[in-house]
This record gives structure tokens, sequence and C-alpha cells, in this order.
């Protein structure tokens, strides 16, 4: 992600100075050969970057990204805008007071995009391209600030921002992001073997790509937004048991009316998906 | 599917005489019109018409397809290729002494292409791309019949064709189509509102976008292939339990483990079926 930050900054008119750190130093040497940074940073040298740094992305796994801002939390410069994209919420309100500073605007931001494919190689600035950044403005937040960051979102290709708070974050992308790569993880750990796709007309494809999971972050995201997507299982263990039912029972009437009622329900998803687009 | 075999066939450069038959007199017009067909026959007019055709392709709903197949049964030219498309070929196999003829070649297919939207005009050759063909050849198929269509269907854009039995067909079909069409019908019942996708990040989308279903046809192939489907129901259900438990548990190394081994065995079906497109 941070890659694709980087890469989508650059192809900006603006002349972005975009420095990066990273633990790993040959990433770091070909972004600056690449001329996709201006300059590197070991993580050890963080105060030294970080005090030349108008705004910062902090882009690391949920427990890292905590841990980073509040060791860093002295070394940022003063009016700073900084920002994480950790995928829940709850563990960085939790530790809010070890990470907020009266002279550095903290936002809280989610960028709905991102790859099956990890690492530097495989970034890009079309990954953001008509995706969706949620934001979850603090009431420490600097309005000029929100005004500021939402800008530049959309500037490197995001097609929209939603604004929430950070539970409400956390209760629905439980449901859009976690439980659907439960969903898919649990298809492919229920398939018999994998010539399966010699049957395949995409919808299992299309249904199980997401399970080209990263198991460490995802691990990380599952047992961080616990509360949350246990409810949402529960709830679509209901619903596929509910027309298991009627599958079970040959009623056809009460099946077709269930299929009709998520038909119309996914179309009016599209729809308002659609409108949001123009608008 | 019927449009789309139909604007397939007319793209290749054999002259194929293309008779249509179908209860809705204005798209048989229109396809007529549209110089897609050269003649088209209402549902009465069946027998002059199958008189004429040598290759017939029968796309309907499953139980329509075999009532089909019965009443015509008399009707079909002498040496003609006989096929039809249902997605679940059980009832066929039960009525297939109703069906067969000793003068008439008829092959079960199972094209896996299609889309959410149906009609005439959303009919086209394209959905076949890289698609598969299933058939499943019965004892009494002449092999010469069975190479010539499968040469055709290759013909008309399908990427591969899978041979196998119906018994094999149905249980796999089962999982790869039915299940897959059950989870993303779940997952829109389970939705708590339909402004759920301003948190989506396209996960959600793909998963569901087969929800927009036709309800009478998918709750008749649930239902004709309802043992295989419960089989399927229930093996996903164990499994997305076995991750749900891990989770409430908080038990992250089982889950690491699961998500690393669900990962490998998604990446090797796609590997699988890279090196299948390129044989």
């Amino acid at each position: 992600m941070g890659g694709s930050f980087a890469k989508a900054l650059r192809a900006l008119p603006d002349d972005y100075r975009i420095l990066a750190l990273d633990k790993n130093p040959a990433a770091l040497e070909r972004a600056r050969a690449d001329g996709l940074i201006d300059g590197g940073f070991a993580p050890q040298d963080a105060p030294a970057m970080l005090a030349q740094c108008d705004i910062v992305f902090v882009c690391l796994y949920p427990q890292d990204s905590i841990a980073f801002l509040t060791r860093q939390k002295s070394f940022f410069k003063t009016g700073a805008i900084v920002t994480e994209i950790a995928g829940v919420k709850r563990e960085i309100v939790n530790h809010l007071s070890d990470i907020l500073r009266d002279d550095v605007d903290f936002i809280c931001g989610h960028p709905m995009a991102g790859s099956e494919k990890e690492g530097l190689p495989h970034s890009g600035a079309g990954i953001f391209k008509d995706k969706i950044y949620i934001i979850m403005p603090l009431p420490s937040n600097k309005r000029e600030n929100i005004e500021f960051f939402k800008a530049l979102i959309r500037k490197i290709g995001f097609a929209r921002v939603t604004e929430t708070n950070c539970a409400v974050h956390d209760h629905k992308i439980a449901f859009t992001s976690q439980l659907c790569h439960v969903i898919a993880s649990a298809l492919v750990d229920s398939a018999e073997d994998t010539r399966i796709t010699e049957f395949g007309g995409g919808s299992y494809e299309d249904l199980t790509r997401i399970a080209m999971i990263n198991a460490p972050l995802w691990t990380e995201l599952f047992l961080a937004n616990k509360k949350e997507l246990i409810f949402h299982i529960t709830a679509f263990e209901n619903s596929i048991q509910k027309i298991k039912q009627f599958i079970q029972e040959n009623n056809a009437p009460a099946l077709n009316a269930a299929l009709q009622n998520v038909r119309e329900k996914r179309i009016a998803m599209s729809k308002r998906e659609a409108s949001a687009q123009e608008a």
C-alpha cells in the first residue's frame, strides 16, 4: 500500500518530496532508483525522516501501526497530518491517548483498495481507481485538514469518500470485507480437491479470489474485530440455514420468494452504487 | 443462451442455416431482422422446424427441457445431433428412455457460461470466451459425433471441454455453481441494508454479483440437485464453523495455519487453471 501511495502521489503534477521508511533496504533502493521516492530511511532512522514530513501515511498491520504511532509520537513535525490505514479501528481508538498530540492532526482512514499480490513490484496507483476511502474524523481533527486530506485522496484516484465513525466502520467492514474473506476461505477449505476448477464457470473463481489471502494480516484483522465479525458470521449462517431448509423441505414457493427478494435487494445495491458513482 | 449460440454460430465463416424456436414472437422477429436467424418458429410449429435440423440446441429450464425432448422425440431428423444445456442432469438421466432414439444422437452438455442478464439483447458470443463446456457422453453416442460437437463448441469460443459422466457432473456442479449461488444469496440476505456498498472495497460486490439471480431457474436447479447441494452446503457450513471457532477462541496459530492452507490450495487451483488454458 505504501508503494501504491508513493506511485499515485508521484504521478500528480504537484512536486511532492516523497520520503519512505521500510525495513527492506532493497525495496527502498529500488524505489529510489526508479525515481519513486526522494529518500529512503531504515526503521531506526524514523525520527530523522518524520521531522521533515508534512503528511505521513502509516501503512502497517494494525498492531504494528499502533506501536509505530506510539513509539514515534514525539518525533512528528509540528502541524503535520498523520494518517494510518488499518482495516480495524477498535484498537486505534483504545490507544488514542498514546497517539494524539495537540500540534499534530491524526486522521483515521481506511482505503477500501488492495490486491491479493503483495510488495512494491505489485503496487500501483491503479488499485485506487473507482474505490472508496473511508475516513473517520475525530473531535480533535481540524476541518481544513480533513478537507485537504479528502481532496488529496480524490486526486490520487479514489472515486469516493465515505465519512463515518470508528465504531460504525468496524461494524460495516466486518461484513463487507472480513466476512467475505471468511466465506471465501471456507469455500476453498471445503473444496474436495484442487481440480474443481475443471467444472468452474467463473462463479467459484470470483467467490474465492480473495482466498489467496495474506494469512498473518487477516488473522490479525479477524481477531482485532472479533465481536463484530462473529455477529455477521452468525447472521450469514442463519441466512444460509434458511435457504438450506427450504431446499431440504422441497419448499419451492418459499425458496423462489427468498431468491426473488435477494435479487431485488442486490439490484437495489447496484443502483445505489451506480448513482453514487455518477454523483 | 439460445441467442448467444445463434450469434456465435453466425459469426463463424461456415454458412450455417440457423432456425430458432421461441414462445416470444417479438424476439424471433428481431433476430430475423438482425440477420441472426434464417427462420423463426412458434412452439406449436416445432415439428416443421425439427425436421430440417441437423443439430439442435435445446436451451430450456431442466424440466421444460425434458418435456420438450419427450414431446418432440418423434420429430427430430434422422441422423440429427440433439443436445441440451440444463445445469443438472439427474432428471435427464432418469428420463433417457423417453428421450433417446436409435437414429438420433443425444448429447448431454453443460456450457459453464452465462450472465445475470437475461434475454436476447443481453446475449452474445462473448460470454463463451475462455469458458469450459462440460460434456457427458452416453454409451449410445457415436464417437465421431462427440468429436464433431467438441470441435464446434471450441469454434464458437469455449476454451476447453471437460468430459465426465452425469453423476460426477451433478456432484461437482453442486459445488462450483449451485453452492456459490446459495452463498451469494445468503450473503445478500444477511445484509443489514442496501447502503452497505458505501463500505465496499470490491469483495462484497464480487461475491454477490451472481445474487442478481433468476429466481425460478435457480429454485428449479437447487431442488433438482438437492442431495448433492445439501452435501456441499453442509461441508461449507463445517468449514465456516471451524474458522468461526478459531476466531471465538482467539486461536491465532490455528487460524493463521488454516488461512495459510487455504491460500496455498487456492493458488494451486489457479496454477492448474493457468496450465490448462495454455495446453
